[in-house]
């Protein structure tokens, strides 16, 4: 079976001058993967003509699939339509069903068409257009022979439905497609290197049609295992194999597999074991709590948060002694103690968890310098607690804490 | 003056496959441009021998620079190193300063040298090392004629480090270079499309030298002017003056500039008036928290929250009545505007602001859909409330609601 290749080709000068993160072309790539389709190379330029028609030209060239995002709003630096226009030799007319589209949109939102909307109806003669639920740029299918060029707006939200709704599926009608699988295994709390030498002879006897990659992230790495073949369950059923046999190589920091993040698997444990929990939390300000509550359903184990960044909600809401406060500092294994085993009382759960620790940029001494973090987590008769010490800037230090914190947790509900 | 281009290559088969986002070439663009090299184009492609080598050479031929991140890790999958030395035909051989470099890092983590990571130290003969501050692969800086490559992990904490106290003053020595200056509006509550009727004879106006763009985002759009030049006096001072002219046409929407973030103009608002602030939150659940607790010295005016998932801490700890829940729910006026009263009392501050909603994806009813959201400020004598409908997933509504609420509090501070 042909191999179908795509490139995707974001525009916009304002990807060139770093000032937006790119999120779109990971979602597109990894769309497009889990249908079959291998993504060669993703390029971003900015929106002048000539640059557009090089790189669309040369993409063309390499692969089957060329999927384009950007340049398409209604103001005057976005010139990827009429570009496309140009380059396959196309004169641009209104479209009515481009612009009833627009009009539904305006309608829904309750607000007067303007005119540089209603231009945004105007297509190249030729292409197909894709409806834009969620906004007033419509995306563009072209074809040249059995090679298709896609065009979709930058913003992800629009580009994501259009994407789900038409493009996939009509991508998945034009070409016959392989089977690629990828496995996810995901670890937490042990280094890039260290994973390797756990797991080398292992990686050294894979098979060559199946693939491993190290995927470093916050506090974790995920090991990709990816295999290709002709029969999807065929190739899952060997992955599956090779992972039983490394799994009990990295037991202890395996969480889960695939999208799982840390939080959904607290939350499994905590739903298997009918428990609840609150969070107290100083250093990171309620980013602990976020995390848990980004899980649907987390209503169901999660009780609430205090947010205790004043020392005196720490003493009122919470329960902290004056006299610990004043003996070990807020930031000491005593405080996040009383932080834990208060929270779990005041809210009534079966655990209560806490983070105290100084996120920075200020407020480090020698003995605690930035970076230094205590967490303690009451549950049963026991209270447990943990010292780390990061080294990064503030908002780092935040989602490193609670990331350590989502472990300390899994550890401690793990325990047998 | 000549121009000097500069182009981001950023190598990784999990890039492709759309398994990680890329932040490494937004942060390494936005150096850049800061220093005058303009980046002309950013590329990704795998970890494959060919690829590397055609990209490359591309690369070399349309611009002076080329910056890779990506596959210097201690692990098979990763062959940037040895593709580098075959493409400037170089041998790799131990370079005793990056040996000493890998050793004091794994000095200072307290571990033992692995033999992976001693093959870390294995250079192409020829090109100048870079130290790695942060990890344990060194970065590499070659040059064929007056261009430059250089190449970088892609750990975007260890790249930085590396961008930020080596390479850029090198690239700075290397080159001379031009005067390019950004200026950025920020806009909050209002579309791009209705933005642009609002300046469009300011915009039709601007002289060819000076640029704008719309950079839309999550409830917000940016506005950057870009102006290139010989004297960086000169041209800013021609963009303040076209800045203070457009500016009173959409002053109700401007909450700063540059890289200001909306929760620094809150808490900019909050120092200049000395007031200090707590939130009571439902369904952003320590979101909006997290956000005014993302600056830096924030602990001046923010005391606290109370995430109340769960409806008995909206009673218990908040103050919320029963027969308010029972009446109209908790997702209600009502309910918002008690817990806003509820957190400023129990924590002595000057404002409570709440967020009560339904995040989803499930808990929408035909009455109160997925979306609906009550925020409710008090403040003074008065409370304000706010009904939003958002239109997203649970994790954008957690987002919008905070980005909302953020704004409420702008505009309830700024008021006359």
């Amino acid at each position: 079976m042909k191999e179908i290749y795509a490139e995707v080709l974001t525009i916009g000068d304002e990807l060139l001058y770093g000032q937006i993160l790119d999120t779109n072309t990971k979602w597109v790539s990894q769309e497009l993967d889990d249908i079959g389709i291998k993504v060669r190379r993703k390029i971003s330029i900015g929106d002048k003509k000539q640059e557009i028609l090089e790189a669309l030209d040369e993409c063309l060239k390499r692969s089957d699939i060329v999927l384009i995002t950007g340049g398409l709003g209604p103001t005057k630096d976005d010139i990827t339509k009429k570009t496309l226009a140009e380059y396959f030799d196309m004169e641009l007319a209104l479209d009515p069903s481009a612009l009833e589209d627009v009009e539904d949109i305006f309608k829904r939102f309750g607000k007067a068409l303007t005119e540089i909307n209603r231009q945004q109806a105007f297509l190249p003669e030729g292409c197909k257009k894709i409806k834009n639920e969620r906004g007033t740029a419509p995306g563009m299918w072209f074809e040249q022979g059995r090679k298709v060029v896609v065009s979709m707006p930058g913003v992800p939200f629009e580009m994501e439905a259009m994407m789900a709704k038409t493009i996939l599926p009509k991508l998945k009608k034009h070409y016959t497609l392989p089977v690629i699988v990828h496995k996810v295994i995901k670890t937490i709390g042990i280094g890039e290197s260290w994973l390797a030498e756990e797991i080398s002879s292992w990686e050294d006897a894979l098979p060559d049609h199946l693939g491993l990659a190290y995927l470093p992230g916050k506090g974790q790495v995920r090991l990709r295992l990816t295999g290709v073949g002709e029969s999807r369950e065929e190739v899952e059923t060997e992955m599956d194999q090779q992972i039983n046999e490394v799994l009990p190589k990295i037991k202890s920091y395996v969480y889960g597999f695939g999208d799982i993040q840390i939080e959904d698997a607290v939350g499994e444990l905590l739903k298997s074991q009918s428990l609840t929990i609150s969070t107290a939390e100083s250093c990171t300000g309620g980013f602990l709590a976020h995390r848990l509550t980004s899980v649907p359903g987390s209503s169901e184990y999660y009780l609430g948060s205090v947010v205790s960044y004043h020392n005196d909600i720490k003493k009122e809401t919470l329960g902290v002694e004056e006299k610990t406060l004043e003996a070990y500092g807020a930031v000491s294994e005593e405080t996040a103690s009383e932080m834990a085993v208060g929270i779990r009382k005041k809210f009534k759960t079966d655990i209560g968890i806490s983070t105290t620790g100084i996120a920075g940029p200020d407020g480090g001494t020698e003995e605690k310098p930035v970076g230094t973090v205590w967490l303690a987590i009451s549950f049963g008769k026991n209270v447990f607690t943990r010292k780390i010490q990061l080294p990064g800037t503030r908002i780092l230090n935040i989602e490193y804490t609670a990331i350590h914190a989502l472990n300390f947790l899994r550890q401690t509900l793990e325990k047998p």
